[in-house]
Order: structure tokens, then C-alpha cells, then sequence
């Protein structure tokens, strides 16, 4: 079955102690689609400046990406600036340029709104419920931020309502239940709407809380975390692919789903940008997928 | 086979959000007799004072304990005081008094000495050499703490190449190997001599590197934290109690011991001190052992 993806697509610049990624590809939509993309058929909705290079279009068009919903507007694409330290689970954002993202309003072609499964991507809510507005997906789940939680709690709310799951890292458990406790904040989430809550924790893996009980999946162990930028939206991909390819939201599709955003999410840090990504062959993913399974084998 | 550990006993006084347990029962060697218990005989080396409440004595008997090696001297019994806040990962420690635990030497008694297992808990590499040179255990695990790492580097890295085993947390990694990566950390620490490493995440679980590649356990997930005091200890106590209940060293054990030792530290984090842990039962073990398989089912 078929997955649309909404959300940022953005030319980043990153700066590690490793190296310099100067204008790469990037965007939460760009790396979600093309994990997704080794799974199930994609509809991308995003918008681009005039200035968005045309390798990049013909990348996501190589991977069977549908990019009837990419809009390209007058202007300049949104571009983010990063860096990493040693310690690459910190990294300081050092310039946010929206350019055309600032005035982006989702329209969904015909297949966009017709896919069985939506992500919709860290947006601001009110445009995440014009696209609910839009889509008749029977699966939907959502992504958001500190941002949203603290100055668009209403609309926020609005969004948590009408989706079946949220994906969100343990900082914005916190911020938006109150809850120290990730157990507890996993049951607060569920109380807001959505039935299955996936909490990434970044290098410490992460949890799944649904119907059948709680998940928990280590991130795989890696000698050389080149980037992690986009490692979140990737996992995301990854798990939205696999539920869209499966069909079916069952306890082990959903646990089944983590591993498969977790093996992509893996390979998405060991390079720059979304290359490595792109490059993925499905005995890439066969290989580290089994590799999990030695992982938390006893 | 039995399992001997060397460390600290302590009256324990923590302040939680929750509560506040006053002069409790505490220590490393406590915690990890307690665990152990559990699972095989063990003898416990360590010091207290004349004003060691004989309640404590009791309980630590009523398990199995072998207290010869338990010294009492004039003077008063180590203390420490903490504090936890809502988040109950990060304490402060509010108060240290080593009292009789400053002139401490440890003296192995013959059984002692003959147990095939041995738990060097964390106190000064000097004297986890002095203990070092009366064991004959044929397998020995190390914890350690970033005082020791940067006061007596030269006697730890003795005592480090002497043990089988380095049961450490995270942040000790970095201070011990300077690699902020802790799958190049556990290679650095693998160089210094200890084949098997057990790196503590806190509520993030733990990775077992060791021959047989790396082994990822998450933290049993809690609802009610109430006092992670001992935590570590714990975990390491049910550990090695279980490698010394099994016999042997090989990939299986080790990693079934590394769920043992989550199992029983998660039961210690449910109650104020050591209480919890010395009145779980064989049918605890078991059912959370159970539960532990369902956490990472996929």
C-alpha cells in the first residue's frame, strides 16, 4: 500500500570534527521518503525554491519517489545549518533560513490523498490539519517539536485527536505531558489520542507503547556516527515502509516497523547527507535486520 | 560455584521527591550480596562500624550471606547522603563520611579466598590489588569510578590488567578510554585487558561487548521509580551471581546474565534501599526474566 509523507525539504549545512557537508540534501521529508522508498510507493508533499538543484529531483525520482506534490516556489529553498560535536549526541543549529517553507500550504494531489498511510512531518499543527483535512488515510502518524508543544498547544491538540500514532524523542515526552517518567508519558500521550507512542532516545535506541504491550529496541551500536542529522525522520521512514508495505498495524508489524526504522536510521549516520540512505540495497537492510537479531539475542 | 565481592557497606541516607529513608541499610557490597543471594553463595569482605545496627547483620544472614569476612572496627560505619530529584537520573551527593571505611584493608577469609568468583567492587585500586593477590578465582569482574581513574591511574590500569570482566557506566568509559563512542570505548577498554565489557546506561539499559559481539539489554521499563540508589550494584550482583550459579563464562551466560542483572536491579529500584531486593522470590526472577523476553520479542 501506498505512504504520504509531508513535511520539510530543506539544503543543509553541516560541520562535524569529521568533516564539512556544504548545501546537501536534506529536509525531515527528503530523508523519511527516501527510507521509505526500499519499502512501499511514496508521495512526497513539500515545496522547494526555484534555486533547489535538479540532482536532487532526479535522486528522489531514481527511488520511485511519486514528486507530484513536490511544489516549487518563487524563492529560495529552506536551508538549516548545524553543528556536531565529539559527542555527537549534541549538536548546536547555527542558522534557520524557512525561504519558501515560510509560506508553504500542503495541497495533496489525487495520490497523495488517496494513500492508505500518512506521516506527517514536524510542521506547524494547523497546517498538519489542513492536510488531515486533505487525506484519507487510514493510518496516520505524526511528528512535532518543543516548538509546537509549547506555542500551539490547541491546535496540537487538535492533531493528536485525529492521528493513531505519535513519533517523538524522550525531550518532548517531557514537554508535553509533564511526565518524567517515560512510562508514565507514554500513557499520558495515549490519553491525548494517539494508541501508539514511539519515544526515540537517540543512541539509547527507543520504546514503543501499544495495545500488546511495551517494545523496547537498543539503536544499533555503530564504531563511526559520521552524521546524524535526519537520523529520526529516516527511522520514521523506516517504520511508516514497513507498516505501508505490510498493510497491517498488528503488535508485531508495529515492533517488527521499529527494528526496520532503527537498521535505516543506522545506516542514515554512517555518511554525509542522505547518500548512503539512497544507496541502500534490500541485502543492506536483510543484513543489519538479522544483525539486530544477534544484537538482543539471550 | 560461589562468588566472593569486596566493597563498601554504608548507612544510606536519600531524599527523594517521594519520600525520605533515613541511615537505611546500604553500600555496594550490600546491594550486591543481596542480589547475588539469589542466585549461588556468597561470600562478603568488607568493614563496618560499632554502631552497625545488628538488624542489618540479620537480614544479610537471613539470605545465605557468609559473613566472615565482614570486619567490624572501632569507630562509626561509612555514610553517604543523596539526594534525587523528579528526574531520578541525575542525584547529588550531599554528604560523604568514611568513618571506618578510611582505614579499611580487606582480609579474605579461606573461603574467601577459594570462591572461583570474585567482584571487586569500587573502592581504591591499591586495595583491589592487596585483594587481587589473596583471591583465587579463576574469573574476576571490576567496577570502578572517575576518582580512581583520575587520582591512581597507574594502579588501576594494574588492576585492570588482572580481571576477566569491567562492569562500568557510560561516562566512566569516556573518562577511562577518552573516546566519546562506546563501541570504541569498549575496544579501548578490551586493550587494557579485561575481555569482557559491561557498559551502564542507567535507565538506557546496557551493552555487553565480548567475544561473541555485543549484546544490547534495555532497562526493564518502570512506572514507579522510587530509589535508584544501589542500582548498579544490584545489577552487577545478579550478574555475577548468576555466571557462578551457571558455572561458566560462555556467550549464553553472559548475556542471560546480563538480563539477570536488569531483572534484579529494576526490582531494587521500586522501594526505599535494599528491602525489595532481599524479599524477591524465585517466582520474581522468573516472572520479570519472562517479561524481559516480550520487552524485545520482534
Amino acid at each position: 500500500m501506498s505512504l504520504t509523507v509531508v513535511g520539510s525539504i530543506a539544503l543543509d549545512t553541516v560541520d562535524t570534527p569529521w568533516g564539512r557537508n556544504e548545501e546537501g540534501l536534506g529536509g525531515a521529508a527528503t530523508y523519511f521518503s527516501l527510507a521509505a522508498s526500499h519499502y512501499t510507493r511514496v508521495h512526497l508533499v513539500g515545496v522547494v525554491g526555484e534555486d533547489f538543484p535538479g540532482e536532487h529531483v532526479a535522486l528522489l525520482q531514481s527511488k520511485g519517489i511519486d514528486l507530484d506534490g513536490l511544489e516549487r516556489a518563487p524563492g529560495k529553498t529552506f536551508r538549516w545549518t548545524g553543528r556536531y560535536h565529539r559527542d555527537v549526541n549534541h549538536r548546536d543549529t547555527l542558522d534557520t533560513q524557512l525561504n519558501v517553507f515560510a509560506g508553504f500550504h500542503p495541497k495533496l494531489p489525487e495520490a497523495a490523498r488517496n494513500a492508505e498511510f500518512l506521516f506527517l512531518g514536524n510542521i506547524h499543527p494547523a497546517l498538519q490539519l489542513e492536510v488531515l483535512d486533505q487525506a484519507k488515510a487510514s493510518f496516520v502518524a505524526l511528528d512535532t517539536m518543543n516548538l509546537w508543544i509549547h506555542t500551539t498547544r490547541d491546535d496540537l491538540g487538535k492533531v493528536l485527536s485525529r492521528v493513531d500514532c505519535l513519533i517523538v524523542n524522550d525531550s518532548e515526552v517531557k514537554d508535553l505531558t509533564g511526565e518524567h517518567n517515560v512510562v508514565s508519558g507514554a500513557e499520558a500521550i495515549r490519553a491525548l489520542g494517539p494508541q501508539i507512542a514511539v519515544i526515540k532516545k537517540g543512541e539509547h535506541g527507543c520504546l514503543l507503547f501499544h495495545d500488546g504491550g511495551i517494545f523496547a529496541a537498543p539503536a544499533f551500536p555503530l564504531r563511526n556516527v559520521m552524521d546524524p542529522t535526519g537520523a529520526g525522520d529516516t527511522f520514521a521512514g523506516g517504520f511508516m515502509g514497513h507498516i505501508a508495505q505490510s498493510g497491517n498495524t498488528d503488535a508485531q508489524t508495529l515492533r517488527r516497523a521499529v527494528v526496520h526504522g532503527s537498521v535505516v536510521a543506522s545506516y542514515a549516520c554512517e555518511a554525509f547527507g542522505p547518500g548512503r540512505l539512497a544507496g541502500m540495497t534490500p541485502s543492506d537492510i536483510t543484513e543489519r535486520f538479522d544483525a539486530f537479531r544477534r544484537l538482543v539475542a539471550f
